[in-house]
């Protein structure tokens, strides 16, 4: 987005200012600013208000400081059985969430998850609470590992069948994501494009149009789900967590975390 | 597909061998033979079957010919009220009926159509059905008057507002209809790709997840609602034959047909 000014839009904080119910309360907040007075703002749709400034990504600061300002209705009280170090993943657990409230899951459907990244595996366990038969994919055995771990089954790329799921997420980061997604989606299947490509795709769209695939973009989500998932540790996101920097050693930290296939770096003010 | 063999696949006959009830009564078949036996089937998606042939395009001879032989089950009896000129438009009309059995359409949504070719003509007319605001797109005067004229309204190319349709229908036909669409659909909307493109795409699909776009392929659809559009006159078809050819003359047709902006060409034997 060109951005320039303070990053980051994943955190958690105490109110040191504000309405008198939240102050001094932990809370974590949800990183588009709606204007408050479209069409989109009244629909509860703030994250496609089409004047939105968002956290750290467009026209407002964000959270890699000790300070941040947020609008009070933005903000969500972090239940005291959640951790800090949890409380930061409300933000992209939101947005795995997001997928629910776009797909009509059901016990039973056959999911595949593409990509054993950060996203790709909270996507995973949040599509396995669906009853679902969810299966992720990846060409990292330490990453599927830790997806394993929280009770989804795993396979290497190059071990599953063409055309056979019905809902497919593609998370994977990479252009050649969408075109895996699309050899194995069944026909008049579901395909969940849950990362952003940074330039064109190229890449024949004929499959969607043949086996008339829906293919469904999908962004930020709702907090309140995450933030109940996270209580009832029905997901569990603190294996992610690769390092914790001070907030002094920023540069450091983004370095670490630009590394290939580095798991989720926190600062601390 | 690389077919080889008797093309066409919009076709009206009378059957002259075949089960009795049918035997020498005018009709429409659906173009895709299933296997009969596996899930898709089934399900009454034979045009998903993989194993399928399709008429005058995969593995079986098509409709431009003096006979064709056809499953008994895809065939459907044409109303008296329906003319032979009328009823070879049934297979692209339930093309567009397609549409109605994937996405929901209310009274009074914005739609857009996209293309003012006959699928183009044929998508306009089936959308209004729904009591939808639509919208017709092209560059061709003489081809928007004959969408005019059924009752919708059209605009010429650059003369609308972006991001403001919640249901956008590419019928173009060519690669750079997917990128006008994608501006065109409002967030959260639903833009539905109607045509196969021969090759790749080459566009930003970040659109798609930042705004949360859905984009249905949509194919074949089922012949009944579109034989039932024709005998009720709720569409006007007749309007989009250009000339009606011998089919001994069938490669001058051929050629007529390839040229650009014609309308469709008739054979008869």
């Amino acid at each position: 987005m060109g951005f320039r000014g303070v990053p980051g839009h994943e955190f958690v904080g105490s109110v040191s200012e504000g309405p008198r119910d939240l102050l001094h309360k932990r809370v974590v907040g949800e990183i588009n600013f709606g204007c408050g007075q479209c069409e989109n703002c009244a629909r509860d749709l703030n994250r496609h208000c089409p004047n939105r400034s968002v956290m750290g990504i467009l026209n407002t600061d964000g959270a890699f400081a000790e300070y941040v300002a947020v609008p009070a209705a933005n903000l969500h009280l972090v239940p005291d059985k959640v951790s800090d170090e949890e409380a930061v993943f409300t933000e992209p657990l939101a947005a795995a969430f997001e997928i629910l409230e776009q797909v009509q899951i059901d016990p039973g459907d056959q999911v595949l998850v593409l990509g054993d990244g950060k996203l790709g595996n909270l996507c995973a366990q949040v599509l396995r609470l669906t009853g679902a038969n969810v299966t992720a994919l990846g060409k990292h055995e330490d990453k599927l590992k830790l997806i394993k771990r929280a009770g989804v089954r795993t396979i290497l790329l190059n071990d599953w069948k063409p055309r056979s799921f019905d809902i497919v997420v593609d998370a994977t980061g990479s252009p050649s994501g969408l075109e895996l997604a699309l050899s194995a989606v069944r026909p008049r299947g579901t395909l969940v494009l849950k990362s952003t490509i940074a330039g064109n795709h190229d890449v024949s769209l004929a499959p969607i149009v043949i086996n008339e695939i829906t293919l469904i973009g999908s962004r930020c989500g709702l907090f309140a789900p995450a933030l109940e998932a996270l209580e009832e540790k029905s997901v569990f996101v603190t294996p992610l967590i690769e390092k914790i920097y001070r907030l002094n050693d920023g540069i450091e930290a983004v370095k670490h975390a630009a590394r290939q296939g580095a798991r989720k770096i926190l600062l601390r003010p």
